[in-house]
């Protein structure tokens, strides 16, 4: 059966729905109820882990038997497994829905499966519509499914042999403003900023997204990881949000509970150690270089060890994009070799 | 008075001619005498450093007085002033050479002036013709002429992070493929390749310049430094050329040596101690970086120190170009900031 305009304009307003519910490491989504005759019987969207799906959310706000012969639009596959929630597809067919149009497959293996038990409940069931947008809506938590864990990138300055600083700590400046804007900006498209107790203390860093003098509008959470205290007054302390602090040096840890707190995108800024870490730990998603035209040499590394002991344990990367910012580089990369053949 | 075409296809054999000389701390510079009526009456070239220049070698093959009011058509401006072999200019005059077109101009403080010293003993001047061509002759004598020592190419392979080995010492391969056949096509450009007893002994390099299987046309010299010594059956023993070993630490000694030996162009293949060597005592004209997307970290840095101690010493480059050879980026850079605004 075709989709009917009043389903798109249904699916488009359950976009928006889906916006109102915090990220989490559930899926925002949203869901509109739809009598035979095409009026809104209700509305419905995720509230976060723990509460109820955005289509059993809709359902709740009926008198019992009022879905009868509905459509619901939903912006993802209503989900076949028993969680805190029960399976929304039961929900539904329970209800008497008598038609579900959804936007994305859902990816997981445990969750999918939703559109196979409607159809067999004999439920008319439609796909794909505004699937990108869908998709582009829930991006950032598509790849936390498909990691486990928020996706890390892990960024540094860097002279073209690859020093952090000067032989005495000095590091002003190896990029140029072109490069440190572009910092600011992708700082501003995560979640959160991580940095050490070290680059804390030598730097004393303010971890906003700032547009010259002024905050951009989103700001991600600053974090610092490592036992040391976060000084009074320190620069961090005045940022829109608090900052988090972990005293530990289990970085899965601190992903899992950035991640208990919504964050899905985690912006790793250094310093050295810190950085190395993450990325020995097989935990950089992204890796990002500035590279200065510049040659430093002598004992300040932007990466220090990461246990590769012999060629064949190098860490290949493939390279995304390289950008010229002004005088520098940027080198986008991902973990992985580039398939044979693949330019 | 017009260049005429007898003198435009007398030019073009000068630059011929040119090319039956060595390289040596001199030009390479061809002449052809003209009569008045456009006749051939001698040709000449330099032949090396304390022979005759061209336009002297061309007329000390004429009986005295056969030069008069001939037109000498030389590569280069004839000098003004009295080496080993007394000025160019002069000996025009005195022959009764009646008009002079050459192609370029003499850099040289000392050397040039010779066209003003013609032009005011009544002798009819022309400059320009074939100026690029002649440029592109000289090209490499220009440089060390300016330079005053053989032009160097400092090239190093590196992981993104600045390593050239894993702790172990192993590298084979952090380059891919194509990265190292541009390495072949570089080296057949240079006049000679430079490693140090480290990278000898380690790697027991051919220092030839191959395509596949096959040596390019050209061949450098393959010079080593250091005091260790060539062990009997080296590799680079087999090369085309008979190696060159400096059992010396002094790179500027071993410049002034190598361009005695008609050596303009020297590309130092590492390894990191004697590149950073170089690079330490500003002797790397240009920089050659083969960027390999991958992570090493580690103590095997493909640069050491560079007596950077604080920022404000650093080494900065500006970025000629960046190429994609498969996998891998080159990065080409001169010593010297970008002047400001461009880009
Ligand atoms: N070039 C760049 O892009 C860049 C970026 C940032 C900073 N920097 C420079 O880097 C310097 C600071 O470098 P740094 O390496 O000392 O600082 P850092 O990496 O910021 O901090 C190091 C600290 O992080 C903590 N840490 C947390 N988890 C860890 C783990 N898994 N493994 C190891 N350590 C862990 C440790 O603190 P505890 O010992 O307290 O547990 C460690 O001492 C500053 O001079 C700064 O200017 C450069
Ligand atoms: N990634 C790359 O592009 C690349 C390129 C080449 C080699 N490599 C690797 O580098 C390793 C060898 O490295 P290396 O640094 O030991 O070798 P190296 O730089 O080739 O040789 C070092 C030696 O050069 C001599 N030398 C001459 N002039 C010098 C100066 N002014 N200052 C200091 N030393 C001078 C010294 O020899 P004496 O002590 O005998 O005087 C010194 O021990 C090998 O494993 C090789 O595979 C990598």
């Amino acid at each position: 059966m075709a989709i009917s305009e009043t389903e798109r304009r249904a699916m488009s307003r359950a976009l928006e729905l889906a916006l109102r519910g915090p990220r989490s490491r559930n899926p925002q989504v949203g869901a509109v109820l739809l009598s035979p005759e095409g009026e809104t019987l209700a509305e419905g969207w995720h509230h976060g882990a723990g509460t109820p799906h955005a289509e059993v959310d809709a359902l709740s706000q009926l008198a019992p038997g009022a879905a009868r012969g509905a459509t619901a639009v939903v912006t993802l596959e209503p989900c076949n497994h028993t969680g805190r929630t029960g399976p929304c597809a039961e929900a539904l067919i329970e209800a008497g829905v008598a038609r579900v149009v959804y936007a994305l497959d859902d990816p997981g293996d445990v969750e999918s499966g939703g559109a196979d038990r409607l159809r067999a409940a004999g439920v008319s069931v439609e796909s794909g519509l505004q699937a990108d947008d869908a998709r582009a809506l829930l991006s950032s938590w598509l790849d936390v499914r498909a990691l486990g864990r928020p996706r890390v990138t892990v960024k540094w300055a860097q002279s073209l042999d690859g020093r952090a600083a000067a032989a005495d700590g000095t590091s002003r400046w190896i990029t140029g403003p072109e490069a440190r804007a572009d910092v600011h900006v992708r700082r501003a498209a995560a979640d959160a900023i991580v940095v050490g107790t070290g680059t804390l203390l030598a730097d004393d860093p303010a971890l906003t997204a700032r547009d010259g003098d002024a905050l951009h509008a989103h700001q991600p959470v600053p974090v610092v990881i490592g036992s040391a205290a976060i000084p009074n007054g320190a620069a961090v302390t005045r940022h829109p949000h608090e900052p988090l602090h972990y005293a530990t040096r289990d970085l899965g840890a601190v992903l899992d509970d950035l991640l208990d707190r919504g964050v899905h995108r985690v912006f790793v800024e250094g310093g050295p150690t810190l950085a190395s870490a993450f990325l020995a730990a097989d935990l950089g998603d992204e890796v990002l270089v500035y590279l200065a035209p510049t040659l430093i040499g002598g004992p300040r590394l932007a990466i220090g060890d990461l246990g590769v002991d012999s060629i064949d344990a190098q860490r290949r990367l493939s390279i995304d994009a390289v950008e010229r910012l002004g005088e520098d580089l940027l080198i986008i990369a991902r973990p992985g070799a580039r398939p044979e053949g693949g330019h």
